[in-house]
Formats: structure tokens, C-alpha cells, sequence
């Protein structure tokens, strides 16, 4: 399987996508996730397995007796968050059959937020048509 | 089906993301998407009809005599580049057996690029601990 494909057999579902967003907006506990997402308790078992199993989510205790656990992501697991966010947000705005109800905002202020490219070096941000695939030096 | 089901049953396969992330390199005319990606023709056929029948390519003449056609994002297309982007991206960091052989960057000073939230408000880029959903006044 290429990069892209095992990429998508991971997290190229709905109910995996949708718990990931769940945990990106702080959603940490297992009852949380079912309330939230209106998901069935088999069903987000079998995804929390599969995201703690490959690294980007990890069971952490929060009680012991009896013991209890919660799901947090990991470095990986944030990692994916621009995509997952991105995705997301072009189907409420290109696919849905009804307005969205929900925004994502910046927290503090309550801007609606903005996704694109960001340039360290010359501090600015740009889109898509300023993007260049290089080889990698490290590689080479 | 919900609108991120729709979602990835436009987008959610291998072929239309590499076909797509073509196209935002500027790839534009069938031969260049075969020699690029090493695609089929029937396949590159097929993904690109799916592509121009949801509105994210449009078929544009380039030649008259004969009559010659190129694929040309739409701004419905151009606008999942962050989704592409990053997802590519993060697979390529976290998926891949082999280190990748291609870096994206800025094009006019080649520094690799970043990813993230901005708010225009407070003119601050921000990661995903800063947002928060909130209802959508429109639809309230």
C-alpha cells in the first residue's frame, strides 16, 4: 500500500474522523464521546482501539478504584488536526444538503477561523498557488 | 449519508488526492497527470469525470484544430488544498515506510512550509487547542 493509502485506511472514515474532532474540541471521556456523537458503543470501541493502536490516541487513567480510563491524543493524533479540521469545514460549506450549525471559531475573540499556508521565513501566509514540491536535500 | 460521508466518497480515495494534489502543482493536461502519477488512463479517465461532474475541475479549451482540453481547478477545488495538503502531509511524516522524497514549499524563498489556524481578528496563528465550536447565528 502507498503512504496515501494506508493514510486513508486509518483515518478515512466517517466515525474515525468524527471522533477525532470530538477529542480536538476537548472530548476525553468514553460516555462524553457517545453523548456527543450520537454513536454507538461498539462502534466507537472499535474506533478508539484502532486510533490508540496505531499511536494517536492513548488510554490514560483518571481513576483508580474503580479504574477508569480517558482517551487523550497524542503528538500524532494533534498532528492531523489541520487536515481533519479542513476537511470537515469544506464539506459544510461544499457537500452538506443543509446549512451548517456549528462554526469554528478562535476561542478567545470568537473570529471564525482561517486556514492556509504559512511562511516562517518571510512571516507571510499564502495559498496554494505559491506552493513548490522540492527534492529533499536529505534524501538526495 | 451526512455531509462527511458525502465528503469522502467524493474525495476519500487515493487516486482523486493525488490527482487533485496534482492539479494544485499546476498540472493540467492528461498526458502531464499520466507521466506525473503513473496513473492509468482509464483511472485518471474516471477521477477526473468524478472531479468535473462535482464542480472542483472544469474541462477548458486549450486548442481549437484539433480541439484540446485541460483540467483547470475550480475555486470549489481549489478551496480543499488545505485538507489535501495537510492530510498528505501528515501521512507522509507518520505513515510512510520510506522517508519521503519531496518537501512542499513556499515557492519564492523555499522554506517548507506550515500549517495552522489564523484569526484575522487578532492577527495570530493558533493551534487546535484554541478553537472552539459555537452555534451558527444565521441558522439559530
Amino acid at each position: 500500500m502507498s503512504t496515501i493509502e494506508r493514510t486513508l485506511a486509518l483515518v478515512g472514515d466517517r466515525w474515525t474522523i468524527l471522533v477525532l474532532r470530538a477529542a480536538f474540541r476537548g472530548i476525553h471521556r468514553f460516555d462524553d464521546f457517545c453523548a456527543d456523537l450520537g454513536i454507538g458503543r461498539p462502534i466507537l470501541t472499535a474506533r478508539l482501539r484502532k486510533l490508540v493502536a496505531a499511536g494517536l490516541m492513548e488510554r490514560v487513567p483518571y481513576q483508580h478504584h474503580p479504574p477508569r480510563y480517558e482517551y487523550r491524543l497524542t503528538p500524532k493524533g494533534t498532528a492531523l488536526s489541520p487536515a481533519i479540521v479542513a476537511l470537515v469545514r469544506w464539506g459544510d460549506e461544499n457537500m452538506s444538503t443543509t446549512p451548517p450549525t456549528t462554526r469554528l471559531v478562535h476561542a478567545p475573540c470568537g473570529t471564525e477561523l482561517e486556514q492556509g499556508f504559512w511562511c516562517k521565513t518571510c512571516a507571510v501566509r499564502f495559498g496554494p498557488t505559491a506552493i513548490r514540491g522540492v527534492p529533499d536535500a536529505a534524501q538526495a
